[in-house]
């Protein structure tokens, strides 16, 4: 069992719409408020060798990347640990603290605890006017597929590359790019901190579409591989009308566009159903 | 080294007024956005033979609770879950959807991930008028102290009476009377979660006064050490004005009176500060 088939039954107890997002949103007036929350622990998500203060950092980019994909502006953060070694609790809010600066929002709370294995929920507010959110859902046949970021330097870094240690250690998410995005009116956005590949399929599969890609326009700095199945990257995957796209200020690269039938190609081949996912054995 | 000492060094980072509530609170119009998140675990939190739908039904109304001390309204609920085996979820999940409808709060999303111990991280989201907003701070001397519900059930289960494995198991945060509290003006309120001693000292050097507290005022059907010392319970403690405490319609008992002097006391002597703490070895 993994970590998609359990979202598809926690959908069945609490609404099939409000799993489709990796973000809660609540109507407020003219806004939505975004809620996105997310669970790291030491064995699987921070890399061997990272500081606490990175730790922190990783924790609370995972979180604003979440609500920069919404469109959103992050307001707030609340950071739980569970902390194997109360001392360790410093570097990682500093980290936290660092990163919520970076990006406007404020660390604002959060609970702490003694655990055998480090373990951070960041839970993050937003703010979105309601005509300037954008969802997973939208992609629209004929729609452009384009991406900020390139994807891949994370899973780079990990298998050992030292050129790319930032991309993996003080991942960026795109928040400024992801307003951007949004209010210019793309049909739908996430990020692909799971891999591309496997953020290409949520997003067809949720739209009812399919994605056909064209490998002469993906980044050609890495292995196809990497770009394709990498994780722990957060740059942007959106689909848009050609005519939004002329209209973008921020840097986007057009890797392919929306198609009726079904799947994820990449020049007419079936591409894997693999990335980043959580399993139980 | 404990909790307490942790969230003081937390203050040191994000500031003091930071981590003086339970809650943070996020100004919006005429309104303030109210958060709070809990960590919670199996081997500290649940106690043996606990069903997961109470597990999860527990995690959400820790969090109510909170959310509700400060006078606001629940809105929506996010859990992460760190799940040891994934077909626990379905349990834990209709628990917390059960207490989020029991209270008026949607279960809005989440997180799930595989780990070793079940760890649960619950992350609520209410709204209350900036004018009928309740903080820790506000307690003066010659307020009434008061509490709703009765301390000491919970730790009394836990430690094996049954007649009392309802208030450990499927704990009921008061929420009604929490915004009552408030809209009636009360000068302070927190939950007792930690044990009505603890909390009084905590609301004590927050405000920097001290409490009085008579033993012939605090409830008689448990042993006094249990009223003042167990944890695990939600009622309510606040402070308020005489006039205040007249008008209300929720049912409070009055425990004693704010003094200049710091301090907790029963009939002049002083209590001993412990309760429930998180420590490190």
């Amino acid at each position: 069992m993994d970590d998609r088939e359990l979202v598809k039954m926690i959908g069945g107890i609490i609404g099939t719409d409000t799993v489709e997002d990796d973000c809660a949103k609540i109507p407020f007036g003219d806004d939505y408020i975004i809620l996105s929350t997310d669970m790291l622990h030491e064995t699987t998500d921070f890399p061997t060798g990272m500081t606490d203060w990175q730790i922190g950092w990783m924790s609370a980019a995972v979180t604003i990347s979440d609500i920069a994909s919404d469109g959103a502006v992050p307001l707030g953060l609340l950071l739980a640990a569970g902390l194997d070694r109360p001392e360790r609790l410093k570097g990682i809010m500093q980290g936290a603290k660092a990163c919520c600066d970076e990006y406007g929002a404020s660390l604002i709370g959060g609970d702490v605890d003694a655990h055998s294995e480090l373990t951070i929920v960041t839970t993050g507010i937003g703010r979105v006017e309601k005509e300037n959110y954008t969802g997973r859902k939208g992609a629209l046949p004929g729609d452009l597929v384009c991406i900020v970021g390139d994807p891949g330097y994370a899973q780079a870094a990990l298998d050992g590359d030292a050129r790319y240690r930032d991309y993996l250690l003080i991942p960026k998410p795109f928040v400024y790019e992801g307003r951007e995005l949004s209010k210019a009116g793309v049909s739908s956005m996430m990020d692909v901190s799971d891999g591309l590949a496997l953020s290409l399929y949520d997003l067809a599969d949720l739209n009812g579409v399919g994605f056909e890609i064209d490998s002469g326009k993906l980044p050609k700095t890495l292995p196809q591989d990497y770009v394709l199945y990498g994780g722990g990257d957060f740059g942007l995957l959106f689909t848009c009308e050609e005519s939004i796209l002329r209209s973008l200020e921020v840097g986007a690269t057009v890797i392919g566009r929306v198609i009726s039938d079904a799947g994820v190609f990449v020049d007419g081949k079936t591409v894997e159903r693999r990335g980043y996912v959580h399993k139980w054995d």
